[in-house]
Order: structure tokens, then C-alpha cells, then sequence
């Protein structure tokens, strides 16, 4: 078949009939347009063009093949055709091209807040919007990680801490550190080959990883990165269409997935206006748009809308039926679901609130971890499923207290993002190897050797339940206007000003 | 008859033969002068000239026709005679003006305190300072707000949320989404259309407008206003002559409003100091005024001098018998008042205290709540009386957290304000729209489907009470000198200065 | 007598002869000079010159009269042979010169905070100094004004309000308002005229005047100021010599004093750490002076040195014994001491810290009357004695929540200094009636007509003994450098020039 | 013997054939290069030439002679042969140099925070860097001080406060006052003559001075620093080698040491990332290092390699047979331990948690001594045992607040350090000075003429244990970025830049 040339693609540049190139294949997206759940405006730009940089972060690569018709696909395009945009770098951009050139040699970040501080200067902002921003005021954000400081050691003393072990099971898997890597989406926002560079950084370690529903790598692609015998989990966003995904569980299920995590915080994915804000370029007039309130929303909303809302625990045992991975219900935020999800027969839950990202003012799942032990062990329910917290963790003391007030394990996101947003693989390794520096010297000077020793006993979390000084929300300071003194009178020069 | 001229208006400019021009038309104050509630100082700044800017957004158009006697209105003027004052713009002035040029387009407002900034922003500095100013130090406006973020949640999961439904009634209404459009006073210092904008803007919404006495509009205009079927309340500041508030009540009642507010909580309007400040002018020499602490005391004074502060219990009985609408105390702050308002037969309360702007340190009316309602379900009061809360809603969680507790509706005030300032009708519709989508995400999110599913078990609300951390006093802060260091020994050069 | 000329008292201008002017008579203070409490150096400044200046802030006028030998006063000089010195203008002093000509009118004061505002402007550091500074960190100083805000009102709606009485009796003396001016050391380092302008400004107001010991006027002054009814207390430093204090006592009964109130908090007075460092003044040399940590401690240790640390419950008999006047015992801080005082028999206490000015991290006067009222009901010694107290009052709001807690009145001590070091006569009389207004609003809003309805029902204080979050202390602060993330690496210009 | 030329030294600088110069001596390090503790860059840097500088703050003298084999001893070198390295000074220490000299002079530091604020501009960045910082965030360093002020004062008034006797015994031994110099480790990097300077200023004042394991100087210097009859204690970290800690230990009973102080809160030392931060240097290149997170950990990882993290209970027998010296275990940090340590038989505990530089979260002593005395008490053993506490004392407040909660006494360290940096002796001697001063008077305002009268009735520490509000985390806030307001629209000159 003879190539397409960019002049011929070219022609397909409106509404009514738009094509684009990707990976350097046309195809033909003008039915689908008002399909796109990222909307129109952002496939138009790009009409009759080469759409590939911004089509990558967004979309696994199979996307197209799996969505697309194949009557729509137009065929291979002679690349050496197509006129190549010439970027004008922006200000900003060449800004941050001179921080990535002066950013710190890797070994001066000695915990993961430093990643973040890192990332921060060398992302693009649409990168770091996506990543760090959370639901409405961002309290709850801030709240997942102020709570573990509202929680306080009661180290033992002269126990023979020579030998520390820190290895664990979780779900049956044995794994060097009470902690995986959770699920979180787009990773090529953060780094060009995405959610593989975690799997092998993870490998590395021998820490368990959750592959995202929402990643930027196809499953499988993120599924062969693996090392033979590493272990991955799968974290699973409910489609409406019930056999998509009964395809996607047991496919995961066949390539070697070892856990089906369920989220059932997000049945409409959350509002984040830091990332809504990132997205905000002048259209030259003033649009007022009414009630148009749900354009331009981020990254996240584009890419969720075949998520079910309707999902609900009447759903389990269908689950039960079409896997034997156990399954464990991710973003569970009170007791009284806990128990509900013993009842239900799951092997676990993860105690989140979505990293801040769905409900704000949400309690941080280490206070609904210490509101939902007691109850546990009162019921006698204790051993009857594994309890997780995400959310917040930054040190290895975070991970203690966790573990100490009942968790079995605790799920790292955000900070693993930034690590390899920065430094890439070597990043992540190292940011995983700092935890387990941190928590070999935690158990030390805790006086727990192993696992089972973290104990309740070993904290005071009486204040955990105390928000009598809620993290600031920031726009309502930012709009409050301070009192002021009376002002001194002005002087001679200034009035003659006036 | 002959129109007046220009010239002849002018001669009648001191205080002892004033006269004023209001919208084309001459009235002799000469009489009024002394009693006028706003002083008379700023009615002789227009003697013999054009008043209609200034009195304006002060006044509801009908007041000289209705306060004023015949015998003083001197009739029409030829306008075209009438000097034109030029404004020569004060620098300040030009400044906001480009400010307004500037403003983000609506679109980028994605939520209550967006458009608070922008309002901010763009409004002249008076009104700002009449709409946003408050009691005292402003404590308990800061408290208001800061109030809901000691509330935390506890989503239930899995729950099909597919559909939202947050209708709800208010005294029998029918509505949309439970808040109303709460009275505040003085419309047009935002907007020189006044409180119809949220008239129309609350039709669109079917949201309840309550109708201010202190309008910038007259009462009529405002029910005028309202589309076939909109519901309408009335907020009654009470005047010591009965007879005038008998009148404002029925009259109310024929035009079809359907419930009637009454402000219990100002026998005295509050001074709010920032507001005061925002009056200052300096007057050319140092007037030492010595007593005369009332004077210039902003808008609000101004307005409110016909208040009966003799307004007791003893006296619902009486508004009982003039209208069959059903009576609301709007203000109540205790739980113990809301017993008796139940025990005087009235249909609701409104815990609020006044949006901040009355008593400093009074409790946010959401504290109050969690207070009142588990003494009314002992009592068994619970269905006898709807109680609505007002102050510091910025957020649809907010709602939510107040339903949670027990509270039948919320009602907002200055968000519409700044939202119609900044932005007019468009800026209110969308306000409201933002806070519907808010509020179907939230519901969705906090596995909630109607209105009737929002319980107590939802929120964790131990902390609300909690006051170990109250807003900060920015006035004893600012005066308040941190102690320092030893100093440096100064150098060389330093004391040769010396 | 001829006159002695400047010529001949400059010639004692050493250790060991040294003559001063004061007031246009020399005296040889040559012995006297190791005696002095503020030290010898200060005294060495002005050997042989005119001390006036100096002099007169820190000393009633009758002071060399009282304690230096007749011997040693060497008569009236011709002042016109005393050489003038030239104060060259310090480029400190010019500025404030400058802000003492553009200080806001008067009228521009809506609060007493506003006069600490400007006095911080207007007055000279070292004054500032005196009158502002507290014990160590401050935290007490702080703490004073902010446990008011952990108070809260619960106010009660539909009281007839129209006629609000504030007028009460304090130890049998009727006076317009529940707060009298305390008192404070010092009054002419604010004003020239010293205490004897709060005594014209109380009585304009009706409010009682307590007289200082430690008075820059002389107490008959202050007593001779007052018009005929007012109503003045004696505050009483303890002298070592008890025949000093009999006749102090007795001297003020005659001369109408209506109470007694013992200082029994100041043993020994307070380090005051930002008053000392306003004395700094580089001495050309690195001095160590090693353990000579008394020196240069500010103008309070200066003062005090006669106080008694020896006064104990076993001296009260013999003040009952001296006196008929009403004892109160002034400075009590906790409830144990207020029932020890009743069994005592003496009338009253004030709860109070000194305003922060002695021990630091002493609690707060209206916490400590929280824990005190309901143990004084309890014990049914409520009606036995009146209990007041001071210390951080600045709002209305302040007075009524020590009110309905249970006090009798309030003392108010430095605001009403910086109204007067600020604008005199008339500062102190606007900032009284400040109160007044904000006392009537404060009634009227919190549903009391009458001081006897202000009961612990108005309040919720609750959180009063909650010290979660306790007044910063600055100077720990200062010194805490902060944590700093990864530095970026520098470009080539920043190595070139390393 | 010859001497040795700086040039036949100089041949010897390479990491197969290493020798240094320290104190005129040659040394063969060759072999020792991997076992050195602080890493073999260091000594590398110093190959063939003089490392006396570098050596000596972190060294005590006799370590070469101690450590390194006869054999490798090369003998005296001519240092007028040996090349000076000339230091070009950097711009960095000019500036040090300069605020050195306009430091203020001793006796304008008022107070022991005031010492720590001099040392901060005149100490050398990484000696700073080593003294001030603390584990992880650094939390527990503050709350350490913080913790104190959720502590308040109940003073008794009327208490005869004439005399005042501070003066207690600690151990048996009669001290001036209820504190001790803890032990802090490389006294010369503050200071050229180290400890002793510690010593000699605690002998002047008669307090007890702690020789620590760490010391600049050696063991027998600051034994023979010490004045006849002043009393030393021994801290001790526990070596691997527990020949080498008996030998140690024997020696200081002989040499006069009256008590035992056993480290047991360092079974590894803490990672300090300020002073780690504070050796950055660029090493021109990126260097990513991967896993070697452990480089560069700053001065403490350097000189603890020995300590024996598997000292436990166990061992306690075997201290209490090799010496008669009491024993106390310093570094407990829950109240079960202090029970079990008088089970175990010793004499004393420090609750202490190293300064916060070991387990960040830990709780502050003084937190975990209000938990313990009322369990002793109840259990009979509060005769049994004395308790010490360490960490944020900075003022007598601090002090008193502690004993009456049942402390025997505090140690002190930091800030004599900051003293001894800044100022030498006369600063450590100032420094105690000062707090006598304040114990003083604190005593005398609290009502206490003795220690024996400073009992729990005197403070109120209801608020100790509550942790609503914790110090802030600086590096999590540093890299929140807040929310943002909708931003103005470009002018027509920013969007020409655009």
C-alpha cells in the first residue's frame, strides 16, 4: 500500500471531517469526535496534523486498535511528508529546560518529600497538575499526611535490635517491605516510557506493584516488563459494560495477576481545580459559557467516563465468580464497611480516601484505620481479611505507625511518580531504597525487630481524632482580607498626588 | 408645568434651604436633614446638585415617594442644565478599572471563593467593605467557615449512585437543591440592577430567593421580577411601628410570598470596623471629636435606625395573627431558644449569627446545630420545627455536612453577591451550577442517593466544638511586637552614620 | 540665697563629687550614688548637668524631697547660666517625629487595639518599651488576650433590649461600667502629665481610678486631680519597711481612698526581656561582664528594689488592723489562694498575672476564673468576696465573658496607657467610650439587659483549658532554621564565581 | 631520629600508599583507609599532606595512638618543609568572618535562645549543621521545647519568698541547681579547646558536668580539666567490643566519675539530613550512585560504627558487676521502662529522646514523665528510682515545670554549646548564670522557697499529652504548592511577550 502524505492528510482538518496521524498511521476520527471523552476542542487542534506527543501520555498504545473501527484506519503516512510544527519554547518552557540542566545530583535527595521538591521544578505543569492536585479545597490531601504527626512513638528500650527484619506477606505474597506500589494514572505524563519504569524499579526491590487501569502503558506491555515471578496486582475501575470487564479481570488473572483490587471510591472521578487551573489558556475573548461548568476538567475526567457509578456491593459475588484472585476493595473509609466487607467474603481492604483526590474532608485513612482495629478485634474479625492504608506516606515512620495501629501493608503513590518524573528508574530505586534505610532504623530505635512486633503499644494515637486545627484551606485565606489599623494621614506630597 | 432648571436647584445648596436632585427630579431636604439615618453630612456634599449616584444603591427608588411629602417635591428638571460634575478619576479608581478589563472570563471561576476573589477585585472599595466586613475582629466570620472544616466524613461505598436526586422541600416548597438565596442588604453597591438578578438568576435554578428589607430594590421590583411560580420569602427587620410592619407583611403576603423570615438576632445593627475604615477621608486637620464615636459608622448604621430593639417573644403571637405564612425566626443561636420558637408555634428557625457581622464570638451557626438537634429528637421536637443554618457556606460539602446534621436547607449570601458583582446574572447562575455539580459529586461520593439518606452517621463531628484553635485576631497580632535577637554591633560605616 | 550658676555645679562632675540639677535646684547625690536602684551610671550621665529630663518619667516630683537629707540640697541655680545641651536629633527620633505629625485623627479609632497602633508609632521606643514588654517568651502576654478567644457567646434572641443598664457597684461603689483603670507603673513615660490624666478622663466617665505605687506623679497629685465624689484605690507595693507602708495606707485612707489592693504577685519584679533590649547602646568594646547579669534590666527592676519578698497571709491581719478601707488582694492565680483569701477576710481578689509581666506561662486571669467560680458557688462562698480580674481585656466581648464567668468587674490597664501616650486626654476619654458603645452593643446582641443577666449560660468555655495551641514563642522560633530541599546544582556563572 | 620532609610525605598520596600529617606526625593509613568510619574520601583528600585541621574536631588526641599499629607511626615531620596550603577564603566565611566581628557583646544575651541566635551567625555551617540538627523532619526537636508550653503555671501567692534555696542533690551528689551538662559529642567543632571548656565553666557554678563517649577532647583531658571534688558523670555508648567498654568504664570509676550514664536510645544513630544537606559540595557531575544511599551522612555516622545494637536488658547484670558507680539508663521513653529499669535495679533514668535526633515522633521527655510519676507513685517505687529528663530546656520555667512534675533534675546540652561557640567559657558561664537568675525568680513568683516545695499542685499539664496541633512538618510544606485564585487575563504587553 503506497504511504499517505502529509499533504493529503492535511485536508482532513475540520469538524466534518478530520483526520489525524499517530505513531505515523492516519485515521479517520470524525464519527468518534463527539464520542472523545476528552472532548472535541482538543482532537481539532491537532486535525489533519501528526496528534502523536499529546495522543501518548493519555492513551495506552492500543488504544486505537481496540476503539477505532478498522474502516477508519487510513494507513501508514510517509512521516518525511508531514511539515514538522516548529515549537516556539516558551518562556516558562525554556525556564524549566535550565532547572532540569541545574536540578540536584540524585544522591542529594535523602527522603521522598525531597523527590517531590525536585519534581516540582522539572515537570511540565500540566504533569505536575495532574499528579499533585486533589478534590476541591485539598484539605483531605493535606490531612492524609498531617495525620501521622498527630501520632506519637512509644519506643522500647535495650531489646537486641542487631538483627532487623522487615519482610512481610501480603495476600500470600512474601515481599521485602510493608509496602507496595499503588495504582496511579498516566504515567507518561511524569516519564516517556510510563508505568514500566515502576514495574522494574519494583523488581529491584522486591516490592509488589499495582498496575492502574488508567495507565499510560498497555496492561500487557507493564505485565512483560515484569521479571519471571514478580508480582503484580491489578486495580480495577468497573466498566458500565459488564463483559469488558469480565475480559479485563480474567486476562489479568491469565497473564499472572496475583490480587484484584476494586476501587469503589470513584464513582464519579473528583473535581481538581489545580489541575483544571493548569489547563487555563486565554481564548482571546471573554467566553461566558454559562452553565458549561464541566469543560476543560483535567486529565482526569477526559479519561474516566466509562467508569460505573451503579457498581455496589450486590456486585461481589459476581466478582467471586469469575476469578479466584482474592479480592480486596480499595477505598473503604469507615468501619461499618470493613465489616461489611468480611460479610462479603473479600480477602481484603484498602482503607482510602483516593490520595484527596474524590471527597474532600474525608478522614485520612490512618484515622479510619485506628476507628476500624478495635472494632476488628472485638468481633473477633481480626484474621479474617488484610487491612491497607494508602495516603499520605512519606517516611518510614508513616509506615510504622500504619502498621503498629493493625495494617498489613501501605500503598506509596505520588512519591514514586515524582522520583521517576525526576531521575526516571534510578529514582524510584533509590526512593525505595531510602525507606528501607529509614524503616531498618525506625525498627531499631522502636525496639520492634520484625513485623509482628509493631504493636499498638508502640504508639500514642489518642490525639489522632483531634481536628481542632484542620490543615488551612487556602483560597478562603486568600480571599479574606485582614483588618488594618488606622492609617497615618498622608503627607504633603501625597495629597498633592491625590 | 416648566421644568425646573439647573440653576434655580443650585441656589438651594446650604443647609438651610437644600435641595436635591434624584432621577431627574428636585425634593427640598431642608426638613429631613437632621433625621436623615445616614447623617448630614453626605446629603450636603449634593446640595443643589444631582444625587442620583449616590443614592441610588443606598436606597430603593420608592423611598422619596414614600417617606418625603408631596409639599417638598419641587418637581422635573431640565437635565440638560444641570452641570455635569466630571468626575476626575482618582488613580485608584483607574487602577480597578483596568482591573475589570483584566478579569478571568466566568469559566475560569470553578468555585464560591473564586468568585469572592475576583469581586475582590473589581469592586469599588466601599462596597466591597460594606459586603464583606463583619463584626469586631471578625472571629466568628472566620469561624463560620473554619466551623465546617472540624467535620469530617465517613463515605459509605458501594452504594449504585448512578442516580442523584437532591430535591428537597422548604416549608412546603418544592426545590431544586436544598439551599435558598438568604436577604442581604444593599444590592446595587454590586450591581446596578440590585437583588432582581438573583430573582432571575434563582428562576433558572428554582432555587428560593428570600427578599431583603434593605433592598437596593424596592420590594415590589423584586417580586415583579420573579417568573410565574417562583417562590419568594420575606425578611422582616421589624420597625417600631408596627403599623408600617403589619403593612410590609401582608403586603408580602398578597404579592405571594411564602414565608416570612424575621431577624431576631439585630436589635442593634453591629459596627463592623473595616467597612468604617473604607469611609475614611482625611479631613484636612485633626478633628478630635472626642465622644462622637458613632459617627461614620459605614453603610449599615446608616440604614437601620427604624429596628425595633424591643422585639421580644411576646410578641409572635401578634405576627401569628397577621399573615397566614408560615414564620421563621431567622438568628437563633442557642438550643434553648429553639425549644421555645418551637413552643411559640412558629414553622422554623434559622441558626446564623448574622453572617458574622452582629456579635464577635458568637458560635458558627453549624456548631449550633450539632448542638440543637440531638436535644430536639430527645424532646421528640424533631419534625415540629425545620431548621436551616446560614454562614460560611463556600462549599457544596458544606450542605452536606449541615444536612448531615439535621439541618432542612442552608442559605447563602455573599457568594451570589460577589458572583453578581464580579460577574451579573451570568456569574450568579453559575455559582449556582457550580455548587449542583459539587453537590451531585459529593452525594455520589458520599454514597448518598436522596436527601434523605444524609444522616449523622456520615460525618464525624466530635472536633466541631473543639476551640483550641480559634481564628486568628489580626488586629492584636499586628500590634503585637515579636521580641528579637541581640542585635548585631553596628559597623563602621554604620555609626559614622550615627 | 544667690542663685548658684551653671559654672559652679558643673565643677561636681565626678564619681566622688557629683552634683545634679533637677528642676532648677542642685543636689549633691554624691553618697546616695551606690544607693541608686537604677544604678550609678545612669546618675553619672548628667554629674555636674541638668538631669530633668531624665529624672522626671521614673520619679514623682517629691522624690529628692522625700529621700535625699536636706544637707544635701544645695539650692536653686540661675538656669540661665546652665548651659542648654544640643540634642543633636537622632534620624530614629526625626522619623518619629514624622509619624507623630501624620498619626490618623483621632476619630479614626474604632478599638482599642487601634490606640496600641499608634502609640507603637508615636512614642519613644524605650517607653514602647516599658509599657509593652512581658516576662520571658511573652507567652502569658499572649496568652491574656487570646484565652478570651476560646470563650464563645451563646446568646439569647427576643429579649427586649431596648433599654440596656450596664451600671453596677464595685466593693460598694457605684461606677457606669463593670471595668475600672488599673493600675500601671510610670505614666509619664507616655504622656507629660503622667497619671493625673486617667484621673480627669475616669471621672468624665464615671469609671474608678486605681493609683499605682509606683506613679511617675505623686500620689496627692493624683489624688488632687480627682473631682469631688470620685472614687480612686490604692495600689500597694509591699515596703520592706512596714512604717513606710502604714503610712502610705493611712495616708491614702484620709485622703479618700476607697480600697486597698496588695500587689501579692511581684516578690520580686519581672525580667522584662524587650524593655532590657531596648536600652542597648554599643559601648565601643566588647564588654564581658561575665556575671553581672543584673545590669541595664530596664526600668522596672530599677523601681522595685524596696518591695518586700517576705509578705505573706500572716501580714494580712495587720493590714486589716491599719486600715478600715476594703482589702483585695491583687495578683491571686489560682482557686486555692481565692479561698484562702476569703477565710482571710478580705473583700476580694484580683485574678490576674501582672499582665504577663512576672511569671511566664502563669495562666491566663479569666481561665483561672473558670476554675474559681464554680468552686467559690460550690463551697457557697460565692457572696463572700468579689472577685476581679485584668489582663488582656480589649473588646467589650472580653468584659462580658468575665462576667458571665462570674467576675465582678475588670481592670484595664495599658490600652488606656497608649490612648493617652498617643492623644492625651481626650485618647483615654474615646477609648472609655469605645467600651461603652461596644458594652451596650455587646448587652443588647447577647440578650442582657442588665449585668445581673449575664450569667455562665451565655457562654460556652469549654475549650477556656484547652492549651492544644499556645502562643508561639518567637524567639524559639527565630532560631529554628528550617529543613531545606535539595539545592540546585549551580550554573556555570554562580561556579565561576565560587 | 631524622625528621621527615613535607615532600617525602607528599609521595604518599595516593589510595594504595596513603600517609597523613597530624600534629607534626607522619602516619601510614593505607590499610586503615577502608575501616575508617567517616569514609575514605575524607582522609583521601588529605593524602601526603597535613590533616591536622580536619582531624581535630573530630578526634579526641590520643585516637592514632590508640587505633593505629606502632608500625604505621612514620615519626615527626619537619613542618617547615611542609607546603601550606594556602585557603583562598570563600566569599562565605568572609562573611562569617564579618559577623563575627560585629557579634553583640555577652551580656546583651538576655536568655539562652539569645546564645543560639549568636551561634547561628558566627558558627561554621557545618559545625552548626552537626549541633543543631535533628532526626528526619525534625519534629520531635521541636516539639522537645513546644511540649513545655502546653504546660501552665498554679503559683501561690503570700508565701515568704525572701530566701530562696534552688540547690538539690542528683545521685547523692549536693548540686547548686537541678540541672547537669547532658553530654554532647565533638565539642571542638564549636569551640578550638572542646569540653574542658564545659568543664571549667561548670566547676565556677557547681553543677554536674556529663563527660560524653564522643568527646573532641579525650576522656583524661576533661577529667583532669576538672577542678578537685567537682563531680563528673560518664555517658557511655556501648561498644561491640565489651572489653573495650569495660575498660572504659573501670577507668572512669577510678579517675573519679560518680555515676554510670548507659545510652540507650542509639542502638544506631539517627540520620540528621540538615547536616548531611549541609556537606554538599557539587561534585562537577552527575553522579548517580543508585543504592548508595548511606555516603555522606554527616559527622555523627562517622564516629559511631562501634556501637553494639544489640545491647539489651540483659546486659545490665554485667554492668552493675564491673562497677560500684551508680547506673542510670539514659534514653527511656515509655513509662513500662522505667518500671522495668527499677526491676532491674539501676539508680536512674534520663527520659530523654537524644534531642530529637534519633526517632523523630518520639514524645518529649517531659511528656512521658507526666505519663510515668503517677505510675510510680501508685506502684510504691517513686523512692526507688531517680528520674531525669533532657531535650528543649531553655529556660528555669522549663525547669520548674519538670521538677514539679516529679523530675530530679534536667540536662542541659545544646545550648551550652551554642554558648561555648559563640562566646567560650564566659558564654557557658553567662549561660548558667542566666538560669540561675531565672530560677530565682521563678521559684519566688511560683511560691517555692525549695525544690522539695515544687510539687505537681503548681502547674497544670492537662494539655501536655494533647497533639492537636504538632509542629509543622517544613519540607511537607514546602512542597504543597496552595491553590490559586482565577488569574487576570493578560494585557495586551504580556501578551505581546507570550
Amino acid at each position: 500500500m503506497a504511504l499517505l502524505t502529509g499533504a493529503e492528510v492535511a485536508k482532513h482538518n475540520k469538524a466534518d471531517d478530520c483526520w489525524v496521524i499517530v505513531h505515523g498511521k492516519a485515521y479517520d476520527v470524525t464519527e468518534f469526535l463527539p464520542e472523545h471523552p476528552g472532548g472535541t476542542k482538543i482532537i481539532l487542534k491537532y486535525a489533519g496534523k501528526d496528534a502523536t506527543e499529546a495522543f501518548d501520555p493519555i492513551h495506552p498504545p492500543d488504544t486505537l486498535d481496540k476503539y477505532l473501527p478498522k474502516s477508519k484506519h487510513k494507513g501508514p503516512v510517509d512521516m518525511s511528508t508531514v511539515a514538522v510544527e516548529k515549537h516556539e519554547e516558551s518562556p516558562e518552557e525554556k525556564e524549566r529546560q535550565l532547572r532540569i540542566q541545574h536540578m540536584p545530583p540524585l544522591d542529594q535527595c535523602y527522603n521522598l518529600l525531597d523527590f517531590e521538591a525536585v519534581a516540582q521544578r522539572v515537570m511540565k505543569r500540566t504533569a505536575w497538575g495532574y499528579y499533585s492536585s486533589a478534590a476541591d479545597d485539598e484539605i483531605t490531601l493535606r490531612e492524609n499526611h498531617a495525620a501521622f504527626h498527630r501520632i506519637w512513638f512509644r519506643p522500647r528500650i535495650l531489646i537486641d535490635v542487631e538483627k532487623i527484619d522487615m519482610s512481610t506477606t501480603m495476600l500470600g505474597t512474601p515481599c521485602s517491605i510493608p509496602f507496595y506500589v499503588t495504582a496511579t494514572a498516566l504515567g507518561k505524563l511524569g516519564h516517556p516510557e510510563g508505568e514500566v519504569v515502576l514495574t522494574r524499579a519494583s523488581h529491584k526491590h522486591n516490592v509488589i506493584q499495582m498496575i492502574p487501569t488508567l495507565a499510560s502503558c498497555s496492561f500487557d506491555d507493564i505485565v512483560d516488563a515484569a521479571a519471571p515471578g514478580q508480582v503484580q496486582w491489578l486495580q480495577l475501575y468497573v466498566n458500565k459494560d459488564r463483559e469488558v470487564t469480565r475480559r479485563i479481570v480474567q486476562h489479568a488473572e491469565r497473564r499472572g495477576c496475583k490480587a484484584l483490587f476494586i476501587t469503589v471510591d470513584a464513582p464519579q472521578l473528583g473535581r481538581r481545580e489545580k489541575d483544571m487551573r493548569f489547563k487555563f489558556t486565554d481564548q482571546g475573548s471573554k467566553v461566558q459559557e454559562g452553565q458549561a461548568t464541566d469543560t476543560s476538567q483535567g486529565a482526569a475526567r477526559a479519561i474516566s467516563s466509562f467508569i460505573d457509578p451503579s457498581l455496589s456491593w450486590a456486585d461481589i459475588p459476581w466478582f467471586r465468580s469469575i476469578t479466584k484472585m482474592p479480592i480486596v476493595l480499595k477505598g473503604v473509609q469507615r468501619v461499618e464497611d470493613v465489616v461489611r466487607a468480611v460479610e462479603a467474603g473479600v480477602q481484603g481492604v484498602v482503607l482510602s480516601n483516593h490520595g484527596g483526590r474524590q471527597l474532600d474532608s474525608s478522614r485520612s485513612a490512618v484515622e479510619v484505620l485506628a476507628e476500624t482495629m478495635p472494632v476488628l478485634r472485638e468481633l473477633g474479625l481480626e484474621s479474617k481479611i488484610e487491612v491497607y492504608v494508602d495516603g499520605g506516606v512519606r517516611r518510614a515512620t508513616d509506615i510504622l505507625k500504619a502498621l503498629c495501629l493493625g495494617a498489613r501493608g501501605v500503598g506509596i503513590g505520588r512519591p514514586f511518580l515524582y522520583a521517576m518524573s525526576a531521575y526516571g528508574q534510578p529514582g524510584v530505586e533509590r526512593a525505595m531504597q531510602l525507606l528501607k534505610d529509614e524503616m531498618e532504623m525506625g525498627m531499631r530505635l522502636l525496639g520492634a525487630r520484625s513485623i509482628a512486633e509493631l504493636t499498638p503499644a508502640l504508639v500514642d494515637a489518642r490525639s489522632l481524632a483531634n481536628h481542632a486545627a484542620p490543615p488551612v484551606d487556602g483560597l478562603s485565606q486568600a480571599v479574606y482580607e485582614p483588618l488594618a489599623s488606622p492609617a497615618q494621614r498622608p503627607t504633603a506630597t501625597e495629597k498633592a498626588k491625590l
